[in-house]
């Protein structure tokens, strides 16, 4: 299977999952605890992951385990670092209106980045940055609201710690995903047998998620687990399906590609959402939505092209540039 | 004296213009006769290269100058493109609002591309026509509006008619441009001696735009050179001598380095006049002209930085890329 398959997919999953979770409102509202889909998401990606880890035991008994503490204790790192996420954006939200929190989010394009290097030693080249820096312009570009609305003034008057609560929640998912892509890569282990030890955690973490709210609300609606399924329709459970299948592709990338990869498909799945929101909910298609596509594909050739494509250099001396995709699928395509 | 340079300044120059330009209103209203402005600094461009012809002649007799009609002839061909191209900006005006036409403005810069490599036969690596695209994109991110006012809604409502005059306003224009290129570097002559010719026409053709309007209003406020003057202030002057500096500039870039160069310095100053008039006339900054910014800074770095500079290939084995501009600055670099 190629990468780049894998990340078309997770383009497409990612933006029907904007547009299921719309579908799956009545009258704008949620008719089902939607605090609820994350935690059966994390169950169903650890049944699917569990089935497939079975299935390749069962085929070779070779199959790559790591099971000592050590290296298991690892795995609810990147659900704390996501915990903490959360808290983060709740107070980032006290100080800054939703449209320039969503304006902020785009920051962790170049956080990514930056962690990405410093972190998993990744070197980039000169264009590579300016593609990630374009590719954050760009995504910002299409969610320009313009002067008329109230974002604008907004935008650029909010308190300090606004702005810094939000480049640390843009530090922090950065952290989550290539922390992440450190665990999947540090080993040979199975794909499966990895996926088995993050999600257990994340159905862990979002079930004490969900009890904390419950002991929050006073128990006001009861425990979690007596309304887990009320007001779910089948819109409903497909919005858990896509959210587990993404979550898979995702830790699929981050072990046989890497977090530039994800954030190229979750930044196109973004414009492909606007895209078709202006078909399927009648929305205005503005300037700003197609500059930012036209900014966001120029930013992905950047990136992704070889070197001699982009300049003109006799192909025979080109060092191959994107090396670090190449490095990983070789060295370690074992089941795909 | 470095391209560079020149295309710095013609920046600067190009942007007070427009300030020049708004100061020397009075209540936002011009006192005097805007139309003359441009015609006299035609004149002042013409006084000025004829003293400096004459002083060339007297430093080096064997000063190139091609006086031959076959060669003449061709000089009034840009105030003839620049005649026609006024008259389709008029009646583009007349299906879309000025908004719209501000917006379509920016797509000469990708127009003069087409023409650059068409008519001019230069060669542009695949990263520099992305720089070209890119640098049309950042100016259109700056100029937007937002979905709040309502040039938003007139952008995708005009008759189609205003979009073909729209194009054909973009390719008349880069036409000018190409076509002035093609003039000041089809021979070795002084570049006095050509700015000599292009100006004296260019007095010419602007001069018989004001006799054309003054018909056209039946005289009503008297010939034009009667009010030649009138409510000229040293803001006025200031106008007039700017202009006829920036003109000189950007003769001086045809010859020595080339349109893309042009077009770059005159897309910057766009943007540097937007940022100093947040300063100068408290206009509120917004998010897409800081957008605009990056991605124009961004592509200038694309376009000029040396390959190797951008992609990590031995420095040794790289061809060298932006060879037009260094082709003509060796070859032609005799004056400065």
């Amino acid at each position: 299977m190629h990468w780049y398959f894998v990340a078309a997919l997770l383009t497409v999953l990612t933006s029907s999952q904007g547009i299921l979770t719309t579908l799956s409102q009545s009258n704008g509202k949620y008719m089902y605890d939607y605090a609820t889909v994350p935690f059966l998401a994390e169950v169903f990606k650890l049944l699917v992951s569990s089935i497939l880890l079975w299935k390749e035991c069962q085929a070779s008994p070779s199959t790559r385990m790591t099971t000592d503490w050590k290296s298991v204790r690892l795995y609810p790192i990147p659900s704390v670092i996501y915990l903490i996420h959360n808290n983060v954006q709740f107070a980032t939200l006290v100080y800054v209106d939703t449209s320039t929190y969503q304006i902020m989010g785009n920051l962790k394009i170049v956080t990514t980045g930056i962690l990405f290097r410093l972190f998993l030693k990744r070197k980039l080249s000169n264009l590579q940055w300016m593609a990630i820096l374009l590719l954050a312009v760009g995504t910002t570009t299409s969610q320009v609201k313009g002067c008329g609305e109230a974002s604008c003034d907004s935008l650029f008057s909010a308190p300090i710690q606004g702005y810094m609560l939000g480049v640390l929640s843009a530090c922090l998912s950065a952290l989550a995903g290539v922390y992440t892509e450190f665990l999947m890569k540090k080993n040979n282990d199975s794909l499966y047998w990895q996926n088995v030890q993050l999600y257990t955690f994340g159905a862990i973490f979002n079930m004490a998620r969900l009890l904390l709210d419950d002991f929050r609300g006073g128990f006001e609606n009861g425990p979690w687990w007596q309304r887990l399924f009320n007001g779910y329709t089948i819109t409903t459970w497909l919005v858990v399906l896509n959210l587990g299948s993404t979550g898979l592709l995702v830790s699929w990338l981050m072990k046989y590609a890497d977090n530039i990869v994800k954030v190229y498909s979750t930044s196109m799945a973004m414009l492909l959402t606007m895209l078709l929101s202006v078909y399927l909910f009648n929305f205005k298609p503005t300037l700003q939505l197609f500059l930012g596509i036209i900014i966001c594909m120029m930013s992905l050739h950047m990136y992704f092209a070889p070197p001699n494509m982009l300049v003109d250099i006799p192909a025979a001396t080109v060092k191959a540039a994107p090396e670090s995709l190449k490095e990983v699928l070789v060295e370690r395509r074992t089941d795909s």
